[in-house]
């Protein structure tokens, strides 16, 4: 057996022994190595009070954990292996949260995608008690990331993760349930046919180990996965309590692209991503678009500023602007009338009103000046026909 | 006739020739001094172009102006005066927008407020096609700050001016409005009884003279005194091309706070407000407490970092909070199974389970343990009984 094949198996043995992302074995393996934090745990000494817990678990043997895995589709990956999403080490120099921490000893994983492929993945999480707003938005920004050929992260709940699964599948992009239960439970009930197309078509990954129940700690501890997995990730709604939230400190704590989704003040699910825009140092996302420049994706990702269509008048000089300001919108003035409003000399009006015709802006109707086209103006300075006439 | 007296009235003269917040104008006077500028325009000097714009306007004796102002209750407020505004001297550093900027010669105001009084003001503006939301918040936003004691600034436009005005009154608080037409104008003329109302009980304001139509050019004239009145801007709906971007502008090129009440992605009046946000420098704001915060308008309005309720799981140590989360919602388990979930030694989490009933957490049934009650989890982190059990 290569010193390789041993740590594989003592990260299976840990896997199964301990509680995932618990931050004092995953520091102690990434300390010791794992052979030897096993080592010191089969002697009994008392690492950091490790062995006292330890204790009540069942001893199992990795070697068949590994080969039950493989009947069910799930492989065990570990650090060094060729698929290893690398994203995932910036975890070893993260501080923990909720005793929550580290680098995975490993994943299990069912689904054909190779997990190094998640390079540069954008997370998009949020509320389970999402609104048909939040579950829209979410699920349009998965499909644009997606499309994008970025790959899509999020956990298997209700609400937001349903929308971005499902918003990412739609576009015929990856996307990856990393969950808090073993990846052969269907947790909800309700997600099975949904977890079981993303094993075939891409993967569903955890660091709780086959069989394993979804419990609170198991979420936080999921939670910093699908942060560390992600370049970035998008908090689509969430209460001020929500456990997105705990994903966006993961987010911030590993220097990763923290975003928010705005909504209606009034919507409790919005409160906590507003909260985390004015205080949490997350950045506003309105679309797909916007995800990818902030993760800088690709250059072909650079979004235009956003603007209001291009209007004639954005063309024309500061005197040609001054005139056509000053000519009614419709109940024809004069030139001199025109040229008094707009403060300048006659004959220079006389002139300016002959080239604004001529680019069609204004026109001569019953002997004097009025614009060419209602509807042009601006939504706040537009002044009604009654009173510019 | 004192110096000040003179100043005045070449003040008034200038007012009425020149377009309000011309910057060749208004700079010009920062240089020279009204007299001064009035006397090399009446000698024909060609001031940066300046006399060849004037010719065309009627010439008015400032004394009858302001006789004919008095009789309709308004005043003329320049420079120097007690109630002079001195927010406004801001613009004297500000650089020019679209040709219009710098401190105006005067205010033409109606109302018994004194202007003075406007030292710390909160502009609210926005889109005049305001949807329902966007009014109705801008009115609460504009309630809350009145109620605490600070002066609301805004427009007389539909939408989010009239909902900012109407807030701020019923609060019992003081509104102003600035406009961009003459101050004995009611435009539009729907708002005649709100202009009424607040020329009663505060003030409405213009930089063009009694009289005056409404033109895009004063518009963009009257945005930067908006800006230049306040302390802050609140944007609380604007699409793209929204004049309300352009008071958003100057609140920037003055150094106040700029702030943006976000919405509903997928609302055209909040996208102005989403890209201020994300490009503009603007501070996201939810409500009025969060303005009152921004503008630091006193140490009482200071706003606790917004949290869900405590909970009693907030209060326990890692340990419990670990016993705790491995606790089945319903379908009690054993201390053993419980002791094998929670990864710890069962005698432990005996003792354990026994604090948290005496805390009312936990609760014995049929033999086993399980919560003593449902809904006290994360909306998140929240196991559902078949699946916990």
């Amino acid at each position: 057996m290569t010193r390789a094949e041993a740590d594989r198996l003592a990260r299976v043995r840990l896997s199964l022994l301990a509680e995932p992302g618990e931050w004092r074995m995953t520091s102690l393996v990434a300390r010791l190595g794992p052979q030897q934090v096993l080592q010191q745990l089969q002697a009994e000494l008392d690492l950091d009070g490790l062995t006292r817990d330890l204790h009540s678990r069942d001893d199992t043997d990795p070697v068949r954990a590994l080969e039950q895995a493989e009947r069910l589709g799930i492989r065990f990956v570990v650090p060094g292996d060729a698929e290893w999403p690398t994203m995932l080490d910036g975890l070893a120099h993260t501080e923990p949260l909720q005793g929550r921490g580290g680098v995975p000893l490993g994943l299990w994983v069912r689904g054909p995608l190779p997990l190094n492929e998640l390079t540069g993945a954008v997370a998009i999480v949020g509320s389970r008690m999402a609104t048909t707003y939040g579950t829209e938005h979410a699920g349009r920004i998965a499909a644009t990331v997606a499309r994008s050929g970025v790959p899509v992260v999020s956990g298997g709940a209700f609400g937001i993760d349903h929308a971005a699964h499902r918003g990412a599948s739609a576009a015929g992009g990856v996307t990856v349930a990393v969950l808090a239960c073993g990846v052969d439970r269907h947790y909800p009930v309700a997600h099975r046919a949904m977890l079981e197309h993303l094993a075939a078509t891409s993967a569903v990954v955890s660091e709780t180990p086959p069989g394993g129940s979804p419990m609170q700690v198991r979420f936080l501890a999921r939670n910093r996965l699908i942060a560390g997995l992600s370049a970035g990730s998008v908090i689509a709604e969430a209460a001020l309590r929500s456990g997105a939230l705990n994903t966006a400190n993961w987010t911030d704590r590993l220097g990763r692209v923290l975003m928010g989704l705005p909504g209606p003040v009034d919507s409790a699910t919005s409160e906590g991503v507003h909260d985390l825009i004015r205080n949490g140092g997350a950045a506003l996302v309105a679309n797909g678009e916007h995800v990818l420049e902030l993760i800088g994706a690709s250059g072909t990702h650079l979004v235009q500023p956003s603007r209001g269509p291009d209007r004639d008048r954005d063309h024309l000089t500061l005197r040609q602007r001054q005139v056509m300001d000053a000519v009614p919108v419709s109940r024809p003035a004069g030139a001199d009338s025109i040229a008094r409003t707009a403060g300048l000399a006659p004959a220079e009006v006389r002139g300016i009103l002959d080239d604004l015709q001529g680019h069609g802006l204004v026109r001569v109707e019953d002997g004097g000046w009025r614009l060419a086209r209602d509807g042009d103006a601006d939504i706040r300075t537009r002044v009604p026909p009654t009173i510019a006439g």
